[in-house]
């Protein structure tokens, strides 16, 4: 008997065997036993390791794909991804701060922004006129690859003087705090599973439908203004969050 | 001049019309313009309505669909979805808890369960032997619609006992304090998104590649003990989570 053989328990299963074979090899992946960036055996060969179906391997390898464990290269197989990045949500942080203290590189390019923006959500969660406010469009990099998309709605007052600052290199947060005096107090976030679209899709370099981990975040100034209220488009295969909870 | 173009800055723009139409819309459900469930204007009227082409209106449909904020019935047009049920990532509850709470009706099905499971991750986190873990399947409700597959892993001595509980209206975390005396402890909880498989889709009635927001959930006793690990995956365009951050 397999290993496989073994988990399918005879009492009651809904599993079917890619199912099984999918999450044996989703171990391998998780305790290393199969490297990141490194190629997987062939279909042929875990047919043979597993004792399974052409069409078994098949699917618990797209299977694989779709959470982001694996990533196909056109006529050479499928390889490990690595690891996905890890943000704690635990204290308030932008991405760069969050990232800079795992060890990672980070970098930014500013794809634009516009004034008066129509957009009646932004409005009511700033509490300004649209006519106040900036929108400014991000696209963040980490180690080097394109990671997510930043729609960020700002005061003009305060927008006007981010588009002339460093946001290559600079998390908004940390300017807000350190050159414009104002001390940042809590945030109120949301997170959502969402697929990729168009527009998204050709920035991040990645297939449109691909899973996105979509945060929105109001992020309050000290004295209790709402001064930052932000859409965060991260790609599903390379992001998730951590945290930690306490029973009452 | 229409109010998308006025939201159209002459200085640099990445938004094509479409998104910008998208953010209109967007804003016109979740402001409650267009209610929950109704349909939504026809796309000959919102080509009339918003001065823009068949094209645009189809892509800025496709994206709000992609979102979950709206659903298409075939032959009848689109329709606006319920808002998300939210649960909150403050202190560790059990989904059928946290929705009650909120005013929803919550329900579970026992898809099966394996004893001697072979998963080396499940073993790892609950710190013992394969032999000695049993893992449960249940396809959550929450008011009358399926909207996670729930994969726990716990050690047999508790999961025997489970499975003879109520697991329909009860959660796995009441039944384990109230009626075993195991008080719960803290949890270490990871947040992806990524893709419903075929076998995740025919079981929470959605399509193969919709979003799915996957937790890993690591619950441990008062005393320390890791002893309960789980898998759910919740439909993404019906639950999203909040928190809140304070800045250090």
């Amino acid at each position: 008997m397999t290993s496989l053989e073994q988990a399918h328990s005879p009492i009651i299963s809904m599993h079917p065997l890619y199912s099984q074979l999918k999450e044996q090899i989703r171990s391998s992946i998780l305790d290393g036993t199969y490297a990141p960036n490194t190629q997987m055996p062939s279909e042929s060969e875990m047919m043979r390791a597993f004792n399974v179906s052409r069409s078994t391997v098949r699917l618990a390898l797209r299977c694989l794909q779709s959470e982001g464990l694996i990533f196909k290269v056109p006529g050479k197989g499928s390889f490990v991804s690595r690891p996905k990045a890890t943000q704690e949500l635990i204290s308030l942080q932008g991405f760069g701060e969050a990232m800079i203290t795992n060890g990672h590189e980070t970098f930014s390019t500013l794809l634009g922004y516009s004034e008066r923006v129509d957009n009646k959500l932004a409005s009511s969660k700033l509490r300004i006129g649209c006519s106040d406010i900036m929108e400014i469009r991000r696209l963040r990099y980490l180690d080097r690859v394109p990671i997510s998309v930043d729609i960020t709605y700002v005061p003009s007052s305060i927008g006007r003087r981010l588009i002339l600052e460093d946001l290559a290199t600079e998390d908004i947060f940390v300017i807000v705090e350190n050159k414009y005096a104002i001390k940042l107090g809590h945030a109120e976030v949301q997170l959502e599973a969402v697929l990729s679209d168009d527009a998204l899709s050709s920035l991040l370099k990645i297939e449109e439908g691909s899973p996105i981990l979509r945060m929105e975040r109001l992020t309050y100034s000290a004295d209790g203004s709402p001064i930052d209220y932000e859409h965060l488009y991260y790609r599903g295969d390379m992001l998730k969050y951590k945290t930690g909870l306490k029973r009452n």
